[in-house]
């Protein structure tokens, strides 16, 4: 499978978790040993041996991503409707609740992760009443989610997102700024309208995880104005944390509060979410360069076009290989679109494909290390696990 | 003074509170007379007489200005100084306390009116105390305050607040809009960890109030994609009390919220600092037109060149005067520096500084009947009243 890209060569393209470390893990000094108490389940992570889901883990996640999606969607909607008219459109489209004319749509509002991570957190450590009780709090963390989509659509110009037209590309820039903002709003109101003990912890909570948001995303872009040999790979994955692994480990964090957890094991469940978080993203990177439009709505190839110094980019831009520096002249050449499988070809042979693909095992494994210090009881545990191993399964 | 405009004669310049009520003020059936129990303070209303302010109420104004700075400074510096690095330094530019290379600066951070307007609200109806215990949750109105202002300059791209260049010049516009964003949270985040018995009303508050100024920036940025003849005064009305009457509304809630008042006095203060911003934008409007830019920050004829649809502009442009026809005429054409003089006379003569002014002295008469109703003691309410004064007595 091409150079070695940090040191180890990559015997399979598969590493399970715990197999394989990337030289970024051992220079942290991290333990991604599967964790004591958590049912190993082979090959889950990243790519599939068989390019699909494993039938039971995924029919668990999308019975939970559902049913997060049933319980949250009446408590979104109504705090949509309570906005002005104007405000109330954006929202309603960018959820795709609406048609840019206003006439009503089906589907299209995500995949709920966000929300069924704070479900399944309250369920896991707080049973089926603190899941109930952790409603209100789940629809906040998806208004925050989308008030930052709408925002970083507006930022990094994205034209696409959930196969429709951007809000902004349909309302402007302002109108999509505003939305965001009246998003964000919401979500705090939720919170402080929440007669729930944990309202108030979940809400400085949120609102911290926020600014951390903003410091990820304006990393992002700092980045992507860089020179693509100056970026380091811990500073890509410093942002990768902020900006993605965030708000999962919030959501996870906020769920173990409405379950009356003790500091430690909201901690641990914060750190769960940030690892799997980080293992999405990895995922999600290598399918923006390899993966399939029609299951991602991301088209293939896009984050070459853009120039997106993305976590396998960035790996194969310092793999300090020979197809590092032929990367290195593709992309300083203008873009031209019979060269993005050539680009791709040439990221994977610099071992691009390979590190994220044993990075999100590794940052599977931590994940699954600070769940069994959260949720010792595997039972308990297998929703939040499901969850995680599916957003990390998606596939080329 | 030029054609009347709106059915009655404008018999002198400067009408006092009470004495004069626009026809939209009768359309309304608003009462606009002085409340009972509020001290007549005659002429202090827009423009003074001699063009300055009395010296006593002006100077109990900015005492408590002064004092207010003083005591939510170290607030807002503490909360700034929680941000990661880039979103701190945009903060603290924005805020006039940092150099665009990150050295100090001094002041520029503006007249602390809408923490003044907390803490005054909280005074007059729960004393010392109550004002003392305040103090956060107006930092957490002044950070929402100086959120708005980021994310509006990015929208109108306005290159010049508080005498220096925007943040979005200096920064960008994704790290305007993300260092909005981060003051949004910060300002959410201050009342969530404030453990006073108010603040999560206060929180609840603040988050409708975001809502309702967004909703009037996006009112403000579709009226200036309007015709202004297309534009009618109670829009422009509407959107100056979402978009200004609204943050002043909810400080002077928020610091009745934290006396303990009950629902009907946290209404009235509510509308009592509305009525005086919508004062406040008026006379805003009035300086952006005929003003000192040496007071205010803000160039002589800004609005007119930008063809903004201020309030005396709309009042000009729906006054069915000769004065009206040629304005209109004068605004198709594109815009010439030299022509500023003769569009700001031509505003002033369609009776549209007559009508600001006159609306100036309603609303504020207003203001004082809803805190008169709120705050019965003259005495204490002297505060709020000086304030409300005070922002609207920048003259020409």
């Amino acid at each position: 499978m091409g150079e070695s890209l940090t040191g180890f060569r990559t015997e399979r393209p598969l590493p399970a978790p715990g197999e394989q470390r990337s030289a970024l893990a051992e220079q942290r000094g991290a333990e991604p040993r599967r964790a004591a108490g958590v049912p190993e389940r082979r090959g889950s992570i990243g790519t599939q041996r068989d390019g699909r889901p494993g039938p039971a883990e995924g029919h668990e996640a999308v019975m939970l991503l559902d049913r997060a999606r049933a319980e949250v969607d009446p408590v979104l909607r109504a705090a949509l409707d309570s906005l002005p008219g104007p405000m109330r459109r954006i929202a309603l489209y960018h959820f795709g609740w609406e048609q840019a004319d206003g006439t009503p749509a089906e589907g299209g509002s995500g995949k709920a992760i966000r929300p069924a991570l704070v479900l399944a957190a309250a369920a896991a450590l707080g049973g089926p009443e603190a899941r109930l009780g952790a409603v209100r709090a789940a629809a906040a963390v998806e208004l925050v989610h989308n008030f930052t989509l709408l925002h970083d659509d507006v930022m990094d110009r994205d034209a696409t997102r959930r196969h429709r037209p951007t809000a902004w590309t349909v309302f402007g820039d302002a109108d999509a700024i505003l939305g965001g903002d009246a998003l964000q709003a919401l979500a705090l109101r939720l919170l402080a309208t929440d007669p729930h003990p944990a309202a108030r912890a979940a809400a400085a909570r949120l609102a911290d995880c926020v600014v951390e948001l903003c410091a990820g995303q304006h990393a992002d872009t700092a980045l992507e104005r860089c020179d693509p040999g100056e970026v380091t790979l811990e500073e890509v994955l410093a942002m990768a944390e902020a900006k993605t692994g965030a708000l999962l480990g919030s959501a996870c964090a906020i769920g173990g509060l409405y379950a009356g957890a003790g500091d430690a094991d909201v901690a641990a469940l914060d750190a769960f979410g940030r690892e799997a978080g980080l293992a999405f993203q990895l995922i999600d990177d290598v399918i923006g360069i390899w993966g399939d439009p029609h299951r991602t709505g991301k088209p293939v190839g896009a984050d070459l076009a853009a120039r997106k110094k993305s976590l396998p980019v960035v790996a194969a831009f310092t793999s300090g290989t020979p197809a590092a520096a032929e990367l290195a002249d593709l992309y300083a050449r203008p873009c031209e679109k019979e060269d993005l499988d050539h680009i791709a070809l040439t990221v994977e042979r610099a071992g691009g494909r390979d590190w994220a693909q044993g990075q999100a095992a590794d940052r599977m494994a931590r994940a699954m290390q600070q769940l069994a210090r959260a949720v010792p009881d595997p039972e308990a545990a297998g929703g939040l696990l499901a969850l995680a191993e599916f957003v990390t399964r998606r596939s080329s």
